[in-house]
Formats: structure tokens, C-alpha cells, sequence
């Protein structure tokens, strides 16, 4: 096993790091693997909006409900951007209708989770470590609003980046048989008992956001996070059609 | 520099294999690299179909296009997968209507996005070559026939994987000057001005898809690019809500 493996096997969700700035060279380098990730018909449609501001961060902050969020070294947002390559096209005098179409929204949402993964990567095997703020679309229209987004914009995913100053236990995962299936998807008779053995496995982890009390049971989990929606969160389609996308349903 | 980091700069797409497969071990460890990979709440809404047989490999090879999706040693097709979780919670006794949000559905996107990648970095660090189909999309209805996925289930990315036997170009990418904005989106007065440079760095660019000519510049394929739409891309969200996503719009 080489040791960029050895680094994925080992990834965990960093919460707390030194107080010690990224040196602006490392960060260069994230942003050049950032750069060369795959994109989605080399369009590269994502963008990064690096927050430096203090009282942006504390909207972040605000957002993700993460106290937190305000204290990471670095704080990226990945974003969708279609405004850009429609720009240019509209410049060379070209027919953009098409930018607006909900196909053009998921590729720069692809190519923005893949870039995020990207850096996530290059940090930890540069010893860093990094927490992503899916909670940034709690309230997608804030986030729009503090960071000027145009059109044919929109917010997918926050990464903090930092030192760690926390050795959190690895977090168990699911068996790959209950998600790997060969030429056609699988159904389970009984899903409960096929992870009974990781619920188990989950009342031993302690996370560390709340290091006194051991985690409830994966299946308990489910059933706490979907009975408790987050309404800005449901209606995610209406703030991206508010950005100019086209949902055509 | 690091290995890893090297690995990641050095990042091309690979559409031509070695008619040689992947030892199941390093399949194996690719899978553990998927599983270990960040995942939204800890949820891990995505799953994973290994295309094997031929058949299905053709169908996917028609959808995409591209007659070379049948020649990849591996294929992978990763899907947004609330099917698991919502089945889990009803067997628990818990209300799963909110199993069909559209923010659920984003949730298992990421995931799918960033275990993708988080596979695309290890296998290159095995010297394997990966290619991503975001066509798979062109008629996502038919992906999701063909592999039998449930309601609450929705095909992200293909990913082929092999041996590489061919070496391209490493493709031009703008300057991130373009894409990386601090504390705020920024608007540039001349589009095709700030992209000049890299415009005229693509038609340097052979393409191996089409070894004999140059291709476009950017812009230029950005115009035609948003000029040829394909209709069921376009109308992506029926789809989504056909697999009994609630749009709540």
C-alpha cells in the first residue's frame, strides 16, 4: 500500500486546529491540484471563493450552526459556475440560452465536489487536516448574498483547512457489500440485519463534537436526521432556479 | 512535492486501456478507498454498480456515446443511493417522507462525487488510468432501467479504470486567477481578454479523441458546447422526481 492510500484509508473529519496559517505556498499548491482536477467536458465550471473576512466567516459560522466554522485557518466554498463560460460564449456573440439548463448546473457541481475531494486529498498527505461544511446550504440564499454570487452560480460545499489539533478515532463505515453491487442494483430482505453488525460497531465510536457521550446507532441515526428536515434545505430547487437556472419540469 | 500531489498534477484522462485487468485485490483496495471517503452527516447515501457484463457495458457504451466505454477493463457507475437509508429507518419505525427531499438527494450527489474522486486519485497512485463518463447522463431513464435502481436512486458518474496504453498531452487548464476569488465573486470587465493566454495555449492541444487536429480554442468550444443541448440532459429533474425525489417547488 503507497502512501497516498494510506492517507485515504486514514481520513478523518478534522474539528480543531492549531492556530497556525496554511503558509501561502501550500495553499498555492492546493489550489494548482484544485486546478488540475478532472472537470466535466473540460469546461471547469466551479469556482473557490476563499474567505479571509472575519465577519464573513462568522456568517458561515451563523449558517452551518458550527461555532466552529470560525475558527478554521482556511475556509473554502466551492461553487457551480456557469456564469463565467456563459460570459465568454455571450462575449464571442454566441446563443447561451443553454448555460441556464439544470444539465450545465450539475456538471459544475460535479466538477466542484470532485476539485474539493482533490485538495481534501493533497492537504492530508501534506498533514493537514480538513472538515467539509455541507451545511453551507442551510441557507443557500445567505451564502449567495455575503459572497456577491452572480447568476448561474451556486454554493455546493465548504472545506476548512488547518494543522489538526485533534486525533479523532477513525469513524466506522458501512460494509462495502451493503453498498457495491455487480450489473444491476441489489435489495435487501432485511437491512437492519444486515448492519447489525455496524450498529453495533457505531455505540462504540465517540465522536469527538460531543467526546462524553458514545454515538448513537447507525439505523438510530437514520431515523433522528430524516424525521428533523431543515426547511431552506428542502426547497434547495427554488433557490437555484433564483439564480437563474432553468429547472424545465 | 509529494508523491500524492504529483500523482494529482499529473492527472490526464485515460480513454485507451491495456486489455488486462485489475487484480481483485487492488479492485478490493479501491473499494476501501471509496468507503473510507468523506460522506455527507455520515450518512453515505451512494452506492456503487460494477458493470460486468457485456451487455450492460454496450448499453452504457450506446448512453454515453463513446465506443470506447466497452474496452474499459473497469467499470463503475456511482449513484446517489437514499434507497438504503430511507429502507433502514421504515424498518426502524421512523417517518422517512423527508428521505425524498431534494437536499437528501444533493447529499448523496456529493457523496458519489467525492468518492469518485477519492478513487480517480488512488487508482493513479497504482499507476491505473481513469476516465469519467458524465454522459451517462445523456438518458439517465435508460441507466436506470438497465441497472435496476429503486426509487430514491439516480445515476452521478461513470468511471472507467485500467491500464493505461496511451499517453496524452496533459490538457491546458485557465489560470486560477479566474476561478479563485477572495471574500467575494468577482466580475471581470473582459472575459475573452483574461482568458487570451489560455485560449490560444488550447489550440496548441492535440486531443488523442481526435489525434489529427488541433482543437478548439476555449471559447470557442464553450460557444459550441452551449449550442448543442441534449434534450434529456436538459430535462434532468424528471427524472430525479420519477425516482421519487419531491422537488418542492
Amino acid at each position: 500500500m503507497n502512501e497516498t492510500i494510506k492517507t485515504q484509508l486514514n481520513h478523518r473529519t478534522i474539528r480543531e486546529f492549531k492556530d497556525e496559517r496554511i503558509p501561502e505556498e501550500i495553499f498555492k499548491t492546493l489550489m494548482e491540484v484544485a486546478r488540475r482536477a478532472p472537470t466535466s467536458n473540460g469546461m471547469q465550471s466551479c469556482s473557490i471563493i476563499r474567505v479571509k473576512d472575519n465577519d464573513k466567516k462568522a456568517v458561515v459560522s451563523e449558517v452551518c450552526n458550527q461555532e466552529y466554522v470560525k475558527r478554521t485557518p482556511e475556509l473554502l466554498i466551492f461553487i457551480v459556475d456557469q456564469f463565467r463560460n456563459m460570459m465568454i460564449a455571450k462575449e464571442k456573440g454566441g446563443n447561451v440560452d443553454n448555460a441556464r439548463d439544470m444539465d450545465r448546473f450539475f456538471q459544475g457541481f460535479t466538477d466542484a465536489c470532485l476539485a474539493a475531494q482533490n485538495v481534501v486529498v493533497a492537504a492530508e498527505s501534506l498533514g493537514l487536516g480538513t472538515v467539509y461544511f455541507g451545511s453551507i446550504l442551510n441557507d443557500p440564499q445567505r451564502i449567495i448574498d455575503t459572497f456577491d454570487l452572480p447568476e448561474l452560480t451556486f454554493p455546493v460545499v465548504g472545506l476548512g483547512i488547518g494543522y489538526p489539533n485533534q486525533e479523532p478515532q477513525l469513524k466506522p463505515r458501512m460494509d462495502m457489500s451493503l453498498r457495491l453491487f455487480e450489473d444491476g442494483y441489489k435489495i435487501f430482505d432485511n437491512y437492519l440485519k444486515a448492519i447489525e453488525d455496524y450498529d453495533k460497531e457505531m455505540t462504540q465510536y465517540y465522536d469527538l463534537r460531543d467526546a462524553n457521550k458514545r454515538v448513537d446507532s447507525f439505523s438510530d441515526q437514520i431515523v433522528t436526521k430524516l424525521y428533523n428536515p431543515i426547511i431552506k434545505r428542502q426547497e434547495i430547487l427554488k433557490t437555484i432556479r433564483n439564480q437563474g437556472f432553468d429547472l424545465k419540469i
